[in-house]
This record gives structure tokens, sequence and C-alpha cells, in this order.
């Protein structure tokens, strides 16, 4: 059987696209708009809050500006969509082989005990520059390269508040690739092998 | 043409060994001892001199003790030995394929621009305890635990010094393998794919 797939991605390095792929080449469920769509199923907040609050720290998110011992005495909305979220990635990741990107999925699986291969991807700033404004243009007219610091670092500081540990600790991956240098291809190529070659001795 | 592999490694994590596999199945040079040899020729200082002090800031050195301000007005033995093994390990990638274990090879070949496949090689400390105590016994009476620990703090405390960056940091490494969790053979086997496919475009 094919492992859980988790990919952690830095912004604009192609984690996204390459999971597709993977899940797409092996036959196995993608989960994303999914996840999102069951979340608010689960926590009943809308689609669009679970997608701008679901995996970064927004500035416009104030919860994250309260200390972790006040947090403690209440819910935020924020906390009720982690655990909603994390409710949904756990029930997908228990119904079978699956590709999940970022979220904490890492985390969240390997806390609950969950096999699940996982996988890091990342690429130097040029080349996320360059694929930011071919996938998105500049729609923003904010700088691209503030931009992607500007998600990275708001991701970061999500995964830190919820799992208390550093994102894109090497001690955290199975595999660690940068997309950049070796190219989508070949990120798709070598997560593929490693989960056929996982399934093999799992068989 | 392959392309020369630094392989950076925990120690117990069986990156060498999984270098030397490497470099055996795509028949090139596997640099180890011959990188002690020749930079003891190139230094003047002792071969086990260089074993001790060529990779790790140990306890006895104390030349890691100095302020940097102060290394900058002479050139210790430290210093000596780092530049001698750079000089090496450049006149060795220069002259083809190979693979490279530790001592900074993947800073002193980025820094000097020259093509290079950078790996990251880890595991966790059950494995490696596992490894070390098979490979080496208890040796030294020293728990083994401590004596990862320790031998892993030099290895970085060296790399840190003379790069000026965070050892293990994820953005500087293609590929990152935890050996422990894919086991030895599929980390051979994923580098040699992965060298294979360089040699292929490069053709």
């Amino acid at each position: 059987m094919y492992p859980v797939i988790s990919i952690s991605r830095e912004f604009g390095s192609g984690g996204h696209s390459i999971g597709e792929k993977v899940a797409k080449e092996l036959d196995i469920p993608f989960l994303d708009g999914e996840i999102v769509t069951k979340t608010a199923e689960e926590s009943g907040y809308a689609k669009e809050l679970i997608e701008e609050q679901g995996e970064t720290a927004s500035a416009a998110n104030k919860w994250f500006d309260i200390s972790a011992a006040s947090a403690m005495y209440f819910q935020s909305p924020q906390d009720e969509i982690f655990l909603a979220q994390r409710k949904v990635i756990l029930d997908a990741a228990k119904k079978g082989p699956c590709v999940i990107v970022g979220r904490c999925s890492d985390y969240i699986l390997r806390n609950a005990e969950i096999p699940c291969l996982n996988i890091l991807i990342h690429a130097d700033m040029p080349h996320r520059i360059t694929r930011v404004l071919e996938r998105y243009g500049d729609i923003t007219n904010v700088d691209v390269r503030k931009r992607i610091q500007k998600k990275d670092k708001q991701r970061r500081t999500y995964y830190r508040y919820y799992t208390d540990q550093q994102w894109g600790a090497y001690q955290n991956y199975d595999l660690a690739l940068d997309s950049g240098m070796l190219g989508e291809d070949t990120c798709v190529h070598l997560i593929c092998e490693l989960a056929s070659k996982i399934d093999k001795e799992n068989s």
C-alpha cells in the first residue's frame, strides 16, 4: 500500500503542483480544496475564512498576538479552524493513501502516530519569483519577493504557534528536495519512486 | 558526466557508508582518507592532527575559543589545515566527478561556484545509537548518546566558524534524506538515480 504523503513547501516552490502530480501518478486522492470544504462543514466557518486562516498567521489575525497563557482560557476562531482541519486531515489519512499539502499535516500525522512519508519542497528565491510571476502574474502590485517572504513568514508563524516547532527543520522530513535545482518532474519522480518502494515493502 | 557529490551527514547516520556505496556504484572516486593524506602533504601537519581537527572543533582546540577579531591577526594551525584541505577539495572537484564527505565541502564548492550535488544524510537518535554501537562498539565508555551529541556539536561549531552559516539549514541541500526511515540502500539508490539523471542531461 502507498503511504500517506505529507508535502510541506515554501511559497512558490511548486510543492502544490508536485503534490498534485504525485497523487495523479500514484492514483491516490490529492487533498487540498476538499480539506477546506470539509473543515467548513466541521467548524461552521466560511470557506473563505478557512482558505485565508487555515495555514497562515495573517496580520489581520490578532489571535497570534496574544500570549499562549491568555490563549489557554478560551478558544479563538483560528483554534477552532485548526482543530476542525486537524480532524479532517486525520480522518482522510485513516481512510488510506493520499497526498496532503501543508496545514501542519506533517506534525499532525506524526503526533497521531499515523505512518506518513514527510516531504519538504524548497527552492531558491530566483526560481520562486519566476514561478510566482508565471502562476499568479503581478496581481497585487506588491513586490513579488516581499510577497513570497511575507507568505513564508505567515506560514512559519502559524506552524510555530500550533506545533511549537521550527518549520523546515530537516529532522522533520524523510526527504527534502530543492525543486529549483532538481526541477519539478525529478521531484515527482523521486517521491513516486519512494512511495512505490514503500508500497512493495508493505505488500 | 556525473556531478561532484558532496555529502553532509549527522554522526552515526551512515552518511560515510552511503557515500562510499554511491561512489562504488557510479564508479567514481570516493574521497576520504585521500583528503587527509593530501592535506598532510599540503600543510605539513601530521595526518593524525588533520583527522582530529580537519572537521571538528574539539575541546582540546583552543583556537575556537578566541574571538574572530583577534583571529584576524594571525593564522592558527586549524586555519592552515582548513585552507590546505580546501585546496585539496577544490583540486579534486576540478578533476572530475567524485564523492566528498563532510569537511565543509558543500560550502567550499558552492562558494567556488563549482557545480555540485549537495546531499544531507540524517537519522533519528535511536537509529544513530544502534548504528554507532554496531560500528564502533562502546569503545569509549562514554554514553553513546552523549558521544553522538558531542560529535555533532563539534562539527557544527567547525562549520559555523568557517562558513558563517548554520549546519543543516535545508536551503543548502539539493536532497536531504532520513537514512533511519528510508534505509541505507534506498538513500544510495535515490542519490545514484539523481546523479544518473544529471549525467544524461549533461551529455
